[in-house]
């Protein structure tokens, strides 16, 4: 799978690219199925919300599961980011967002390469965030904001929030988010399950809680080109990974075959 | 402004009815420059969200603001309730609920009547909301969520929640949101500011935080047949009324006379 020139213009233009159905359902369902076992293990990479029970984010899946290593190295996610970075990438981080049904909190206005810079020392933005959809994402469960064009802007200043939900973030203040949408406006990129999403790492985005009785679960692939690698190691290695060996992508087939090794 | 048969039906069947464009800017323009004004005032009225100050709804300003108590007595808010109670109203609660850009909080799932029967002792479901947006209501900006035909289930199940926001409520579990919501489904009503939304007072819904720049100020009027007055008086006078006097709606061009008035 390449990304067409179009594509590529779009992506540099507003910061993201969405590509609905990009995995098939019974793919999505490979990974789905995985998630209750996930989220039921009492393990350090499956961060909580503030009720201290529902899982907010498990961090690092692809080191201890098989069809989410796979994703990790699925070629409909690593190439179009092998070809937007133009080279090799390894896995600087890999999250599960729950943004369960009824009590997934909202994530605030911020950068993750303000994070990936201030806490990892990344040398530059050559590194991007791709995502899919395990659930359908529609107006009522939380859809991710992007405000287009700002990952134009470079690292925005930040604070460190340590407060509103239970998972630290450098997030923006409300003058720079209010200037910022008056330049680029608001998306929300809503689709099926199994769609996927591309997005700057300087893009801003946020979004918020999820009051509906529908999961809004999505699979974050952060990408690095492998020479640009973190130089700090101040967050766990669970979290901000040291593993900097080129991904070799899997055969398009590598997730139903899954499914069917265990159906045998 | 008499609501249509096919409206009446649409509203027994489902619970709630959307009228955009009720309102005109202008007369928008007449109750949205009070607000900052209002929103300052160190008054009990102004019931503020968890961070101390931004105004979460301000009770009552029918009682001390006069472009608020023309908009009370409007004969396109109170006229359309009359002809749905079949009779005349009183003001049981008035309320501005700003969920400001940024800071606005969560309602979670409730009834009002539910409320307004435990607190207040209401007889019957003989009383309605009806809502004036003074804000363009969007995907972004925390849109309210309801579940069609809720209604119709009585008045269910709930518990007093004092701790998810600064407003105490009775609230629904989750399990009979995820019930009502498979049978009914969600909808979510936007429009432009001046767009006006009616539901039974027993209607299930909610409404997410406001992460956007953009403010999202809804005012309720919740109107009750004069003889279905409340019975019990727990809760202060500025949230539940006891003038139970018939409201005498004002002519069509109340809100835009008062421009004129104040232009002279």
């Amino acid at each position: 799978m390449r990304l067409t020139e179009d594509q590529i213009r779009a992506f540099n233009e507003d910061g993201y690219l969405f590509i609905p159905n990009q995995f098939t359902r019974a793919e999505v369902g490979v990974l789905k199925r995985e998630l209750p076992g996930i989220f039921a293990q009492d393990r350090k990479e499956n961060v909580r919300e503030k009720d201290g029970k529902t899982v907010r984010t498990t961090f690092a899946a692809h080191t201890f599961n098989e069809a989410f290593r796979r994703l990790g190295r699925h070629p409909r996610m690593v190439g179009p980011v092998m070809q937007l970075v133009d080279g090799p990438v390894y896995m600087h981080q890999y999250k599960i967002n729950a943004k369960a049904a009824f009590d997934g909190d909202v994530w605030q206005w911020h950068q993750d390469y303000g994070t990936w810079a201030r806490d990892d020392l990344m040398p530059t933005t050559r590194a991007m965030n791709i995502a899919v959809f395990l659930d359908d994402v529609t107006e009522f469960n939380g859809a991710l904001m992007f405000i287009p064009k700002s990952h134009k802007r470079g690292v925005l200043e930040a604070g460190h929030d340590t407060v509103t939900t239970s998972y630290p973030l450098w997030t923006l203040d409300h003058a720079t988010v209010a200037q910022l949408v008056k330049e680029g406006g608001l998306v929300a990129p809503k689709g099926p399950a199994g769609s996927m999403l591309m997005f700057h790492c300087n893009l801003v985005h946020a979004s918020p809680g999820n009051l509906s009785p529908w999961d809004r679960t999505i699979v974050y692939l952060s990408l690095c080109h492998v020479e640009n690698h973190i130089r700090q190691f101040k967050r766990p290695e669970w979290i901000a990974h040291r593993d900097f060996a080129p991904i070799v992508p899997l055969v398009d087939d590598c997730l139903l075959d899954l499914a069917r090794e265990a159906a045998e």
